[in-house]
């Protein structure tokens, strides 16, 4: 990859599509953005070979060069990375820490966004009386994306022995709880509903819990029109598969995120359709956007997987430069794409090809 | 309460009520365990009035002299703890450590045992197509109860200012993990389909994830008959809510229990079923028994709340006391019950009076 000088109207695109259907569905991402770039909008792509096989031929997950130049670009697009399960010379967690949360640390990517919709013609696993007579479910959730109980830290002691101790520390600063709930308010303030409900487990993490609780107050007091709820995380679970249009924006913490947005995902039609942002909104390093989904090795190569998550998480990526109307564009033309959808089974791109379509015609 | 002198069929039961819905709900439970107690077989009841009530009026959680007094009972049948939502007099999460989770670590509970059935009857918020044509949704989640996230470990530094750190640690020991894991085998063992999954997040908690998957291989050799699968917490929410039918055994850590748990009493007609033991399976102190649900203060004292969770706990309490036939017993007249439930509502009493009269007739 090389960093080509540029204009004021070229964007420079680190793309990563890293194993599995990764590539697949970052081809027809690219498609899309290719199709609906407004005129005078360039888009300077440049490649980068990241992941399990790339880790498995030369043992670099993600060499400091590499990171130097992904961190040169305006944006970062990301297919999925990892490879088959159970790998013997693939050690379990190397890609995922060192690689999609090395990235997600070292560009501050704070904001975690995973917004779920149950869009109109996606058949979600809740049953109709679950979801009947209630608002529309739309909502996002901003998971924080630096601390946590994801910062490694943790160790272990005396490895093997019946003696083994091994721990995992969560860590929380009110610097970095306090930066991702003013974005999360932020948010909710652009939302017709005005809704935020944080979900942690006070009740039992009491530290941790405490200074998110009390920021959330804190940070209410400047945004008047906001409704506060507050949730514990096994609640949460209750909630969202009984009433998931209670929710508008959630806040929480980086492993509880984790949790709720595969629940989101699932309940919203599938891990095949949510797409996610690994935003840096103070823009000092380059923002990341991937789908939800991962790598998928057991349908690699076979054109099955669906670039719907991949292309919304191009909208994203849009948006979050600034082009929101161009992202409105994807994400109308996605809608469409599913509500069109007769249940006969399309390649990947074949669905590629039709949302492109769609954004150009 | 009074110790008296018991004779080998005497069991001793120490009843907690607690608050809101808790009295309530206790009260049909002993009314089937009255109604359903085998002849011979007594159960002295020594009632602690503990919970959000007692603390208001007297700043006593669970003062030692009353939980030596409890540990000197063979089993323990609690109704449900917490005063009403954000209370200034009452600290958040004070009852849920110093009482509900004191408890479980004082008496060694490192099983938390949650069965989840959906029975006929009874509706479950997941759609039709995703339970048609699948086995029966039969599993049990065994979730440790003594270490993890759970152990008070971590502080905070710099409370209230903007340089705030809080930490949360979970502990995780050979020792713990190794016999909630034989524990859970042992059940996989005597139920038809043999099967356990580990659920855990081994990507990102290396540490904790690695002594929980090493000892789950390392158990795996005593138990030759069981399938062993293993699926990471933020996966697991996707097969709970799209196959639920896949599970048989998961065994898991403190806090993915709690989380996955209320998924799954959820899915499965929710938290008013949903039964649980705390169960020492060394038998050095006495097992807890309890419903999942919490104390509901905005429905207590008026006959609204299900007791179906207290008493499917009764049963769990009979069969951890060797009791299997009787408790079988209480689990058919609850599945009985259930499956001829019309819609209209009953009040909390004719439920238990509805059973009571199925385990006596
Ligand atoms: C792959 C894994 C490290 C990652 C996470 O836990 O954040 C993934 O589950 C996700 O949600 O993006
Ligand atoms: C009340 C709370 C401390 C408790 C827990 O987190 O274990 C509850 O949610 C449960 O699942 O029994």
């Amino acid at each position: 990859a090389t960093a080509a000088s540029t204009t004021s109207s070229t964007i420079r695109l680190a793309v990563i599509p890293g194993d599995g259907i990764g590539p697949e569905v970052t081809a027809e991402a690219l498609k899309v953005l290719d199709a609906v770039a407004p005129a005078g909008l360039r888009f300077e792509q440049s490649h980068y070979d990241l992941g399990a096989e790339r880790y498995l031929a030369t043992g670099e997950v993600l060499p400091d060069s590499v990171l130097a130049e992904v961190r040169g670009h305006d944006a970062i697009l990301l297919g999925a990375v990892g490879g088959k399960p159970n790998d013997p010379n693939l050690p379990p967690g190397i890609l995922e820490r060192g690689l999609l949360l090395r990235l997600r640390f070292e560009l501050d990517h704070y904001v975690n966004l995973r917004p779920s919709r149950i869009y109109p013609g996606v058949t979600s696993p809740l049953a109709p009386h679950v979801l009947e007579g209630r608002d529309d479910v739309d909502f996002v959730v901003v998971r924080e994306g630096t601390e946590g109980p994801y910062t490694g830290n943790g160790g272990a002691l005396r490895v093997g022995t019946p003696h083994e101790v091994a721990t995992e520390v969560s860590v929380n600063t009110a610097f970095g709880v306090e930066r991702v709930l003013r974005d999360a308010f932020a948010r909710a303030q652009r939302r017709p509903r005005k809704k935020l409900t944080l979900v942690h487990k006070t009740n039992v993490l009491v530290h941790a819990g405490s200074v998110w609780w009390r920021l959330t107050q804190a940070v209410a007091r400047d945004f008047p029109e906001i409704t506060v709820d507050y949730m514990h995380v096994d609640a949460a679970m209750i909630h969202l598969t009984t009433d998931p249009a209670l929710f508008d924006v959630i806040v929480t913490d980086n492993l509880f995120g984790d949790i709720i947005t595969d629940l989101a995902a699932a309940i919203t039609g599938g891990i095949g359709l949510a797409a996610s942002g690994n935003v840096n909104p103070d823009r000092t390093a380059p923002s990341m956007f991937e789908p939800v989904h991962g790598s998928a090795p057991d349908i690699a190569g076979q054109q099955k997987a669906d670039p719907t998550a991949a292309i919304g998480s191009v909208a994203l990526l849009l948006d979050h430069l600034g082009h929101s109307g161009t992202a409105a564009v994807v994400d109308a033309a996605i809608v469409a794409d599913l509500a069109a959808r007769t249940g006969a089974p399309r390649t990947t791109s074949e669905i590629g090809d039709a949302i492109a379509a769609r954004v150009a015609g």
